[in-house]
């Protein structure tokens, strides 16, 4: 880390700054400018917080160098990282991952309806909702366990991973035994009691990006789930907060790039919740597979209007069918593999 | 709520529209105007989703009239809560609450030591976190039971109410048994699980806003601990989430008469986390009392470039009784009590 | 325009509302809730402020119909614009317009040297900046008349139609003189009376969306240079303010589906300014065309170590030709011609 | 400025690195770590830019050093600015300035009918906008030369300075010869052609924060003025942009205190904008008061539900009043004097 001093330190204040570094086994290089004195310092910042150089008598500012995640950066592992999830099929290969499915579980009828649909268009892994994180207290808070139940039939029936959402840490057990991916909604993303449960399981993490999370603590809720032994974790940009309300979150296509820059995990985009309006899904849903993603997460729904939750987002299935084959060009167009 | 018809909406849209209002049993009021129609509805909302309107054929919008919150609102309760945290400490009424302690809990010693000085520069409700939701997994997570202990030991001889947050669904008795006023932190407003937990108990919940979180989102959140049949619920300005730097959140001063506004309950701030530091502690929390909030939480240690966590941003004791003395004037030019 | 009573309005506050919408010639229609009263108006809202009805006693919100443009909506024109820009070249057609160039023209030697090889890789207008709005008054200014010389030169010699930004009313007629398209740059969107000068020329004029501007905003200050005459606007996304650093702003991809939406107006994506970073123009600038955008401004240097401006966002010519030969095969995907 | 090298940056990186910053005359400091090497180093950097260095090979990061203002900090003047504007008023001394009046000049009698009574309730400035910047082009405009006039006369009945905005260069020796403060309007902060005029005159300026300034990009705007040799700026915190709704923007309150902080610069609050409601103004008003601000700009209007401009942000003379006197009280909790 670097140490920036005030520009009036004393020297008194210099050399103990050094003390406090040197007793913690860093190497300390103070450097002298005109106005400034700066001190390189190397060591292993883990055994030092930070906050305790920036708090002493002449400190200016503390600069770190080393990124605070580890197993999710590319420092260990430079080589993207391909996930099985199942049934054969593999998230951050060439082929590319197209999670598909109602937002809520309604009945066995519905998902067996929509799963056969999003099939047959090319999907390779069902999603839906058993527990539902809803903002009101009155709405529809999903079928829970018999909601388990029924993604797993249809699982089976059609030999395709699941994917479901754990919102609790007294349910992953629970959940585990059900899914083949499970998921962690934007909510939770730094609930870091559930990421460490997931964590000790060994089943694939889907990881949604906060509401209003950086990169960096994203990665760094990779890295708790990952620090418990489970390394199998999939991103999935869900969009951000910000003040434009055309659309209910802004779709971070740079989220793409910059993990592939940060890290080796593969990570995929949901255009649904990004956008919260159906209207928009295709294209953000092409923007991202030009732009590197290894996969896409969309609501598809026999009918949306009667749709317990986030109808307006969802796909009728024969829109879904279209946009299937208009994926398909492009992920061809940059190398890639989706029918 | 008002449906707002596309500008080209056929009769038959517009009837069929009416037709499903009415199944519900909404009165409907179609009125024509030289582009649009717009059709005012009249009934109980929660028996139908305004997603099912807004996909049918020819609409372009709908329009919510009344707040989604019931319990939080001045609907049904127009007069300010004032609720008893025990020790014959109270939140809301014309005398201030100071919640006043470390970050962490470190040890008996460091909170015994930070306790005393606390209560003797006038603060009168004990701070402390026991179970710490930290960013990084490599960080002191908290003493959990044992800094519970200490807490409770600290209440007990000082005779002060204590507040400490609970992180984990199975943790919430646990912490119930210690606490006489749990809090739900930042990044657990939505874990709607935990806030169904701490409704089914009979403490006081101080809800901090979520790092990015609404008003109607955070009144929400309480509606949830409310629906359960806690009432006791203390809204916590903490700073949200902007593109400024400067400070590490934003500190958002108008939360304060926004919420009065739309709510009975009464909301304190935490000038500590929203600015992430102790330079700009005493101007935030001045301007919180002065814009009409109930209480402050402030950050206190007895040695803060020693602290496990948030150095930064804790004041010394000598600072904050220094800072105490200057809140009573503020308090007492808007009529408020303090010391 | 809806008007939304307070809860405990009374029948002498409803009628007076209703007087003063009758005053200014529009129809009422009050629509009695079990709670509320809500109260529809047709007419021509341009000759009543809402705020003077949202100011009268016991109304509690003023809820708008229509959209507050006219000219930059599908509300009079319905198919997307086409814009010829000169030379044969047009922006909102099948075929993509590619703006390539340096951030700033630092010499002719440069700026040819620029143009001829984006032109080679296929870009078909230039872009280089004589009058550079810089965050630092001891920054590089641009080098402005003789800047535009330089581009109109070069324009005139590849026969190419050129683009630069113009940020004083008073150097409006000569920027016009030597640019075929005038550029108004972010920090200058809401800047009315530069809106309203660059409206009275018959120059194509494009548009950067403001630093956090909305849609809406966007629009309307496409509708100040529309309602001066002009209706050859431009818009061009060039990323947005969030808290995320990772990337200097964050590209809105949803502009470009929202933009189809709401307008006719052409829209391009300027990946260099959005990023900040070479590094993440490529991935960028394809999803943007797989979105569906009608065409790209992109930041091309041929040393950008030693550009005068923003070199860390600017492609080496090399990487540029590259790129225009991947996006061309993803223009083709979605049915676009680019090369 | 630090350079941080890759992981794997080379020997024969690191030496480039050096041979440039030593060319520009930097001195050099190489720290070799375990896995980064970092390089100090000292001189001054307005001769090379960090983009250079950024982009060559090996090269990770950059990080500067010193504060890219100079006249505008605390570097040069560690006292505080106070700043006199005409008819013995000053902005920055114990005595806090108040510009209080209408937002738009309408007509003779509005304006000496506000003046006369925000004067008599004690504020020492007048304020009221000639040119207003309007999202449409089809609001009123403000009366522009008419306007100045109107405030010329009032100013000098009652003998208090006039403070009012400009909007284009072309205006500001118009604007300059009425008032006796111009305003830089928030949309206008990164005008740099206007601040650059505004800095060649002796007037005092009043700059409002940008709708998405950051603190820098602020004290960067009162460098291009102070840089033309007019030091006399005023800060206005004013809200900035988020993504809560509640309110029209988001008063930052830390902006008071990290501005006292960074600058010299005096600094005043416009709670009217920053909220645009009037049941928010007088909270805002006195949260600022009690955290430093050294004044502030309140919108009245003697007919807000008339007003051509901004009624619903506006108070009327009576609350102004009753405020002024709320206000006297917190100004002396803090040691400064109101009326």
């Amino acid at each position: 880390m670097i140490i920036i001093m005030k520009d009036n330190a004393s020297a008194k204040e210099i050399v103990a700054v050094e003390k406090v570094l040197e007793e913690y086994g860093f190497k300390t290089h103070p450097i002298e400018g005109e106005k400034k004195t700066i001190i390189g310092a190397i060591g292993d910042k883990r055994q030092l917080s930070m906050n305790q150089i920036l708090l002493m008598s002449g400190v200016e500012n503390v600069v770190p160098i080393m990124k605070p995640y580890k197993l999710a950066s590319k420092e260990l592992q430079k080589e993207q990282s391909v996930i099985d999830v199942g049934y054969g099929v593999t998230v951050g290969g060439n082929k590319l991952a197209v999670f598909a499915g109602p937002c809520a579980i309604e009945s066995q009828e519905q998902f067996t309806t929509v799963s056969r649909s999003v099939k047959e268009a090319g999907a390779n892994i069902l999603r839906g909702g058993a527990f539902k994180p809803r903002s009101s207290p009155y709405s529809f808070q999903g079928l829970e366990g018999e909601g388990l139940e029924i993604m797993y039939n249809s699982g089976k029936e059609l030999g395709m991973p699941i994917c479901t959402e754990v919102v609790d840490t007294r349910d992953v057990d629970l959940v585990a035994k059900y899914a083949d991916i499970m998921q962690i909604g934007a909510r939770n993303m730094q609930n870091f009691k559930l990421l460490r449960e997931v964590g000790k399981t060994n089943k694939p993490i889907l990881l949604k990006r906060g509401l209003a999370s950086t990169m960096e603590e994203w990665l760094m809720a990779a890295e708790y789930i990952m620090s418990e032994g489970n390394e199998n974790v999939i991103l999935c940009e869900r969009g951000i907060r910000t003040y434009e309300t055309a659309t209910r979150n802004t779709f971070d296509l740079s989220a793409i790039p910059v993990s592939k820059e940060l890290s080796h995990l593969p990570i995929i985009a949901d255009p649904s919740h990004a956008t919260g309006s159906y209207k928009y899904v295709a294209p953000i849903a092409k923007g991202a597979i030009a732009a590197g993603a290894d996969g896409l997460m969309i609501e598809v729904h026999n009918c949306p209007e009667k749709a317990a939750s986030d109808g307006p987002q969802s796909l009728k299935p024969e829109k879904f069918n279209t946009l299937m084959k208009e994926l398909d060009l492009i992920a061809k167009a940059v190398g890639r593999e989706l029918l």
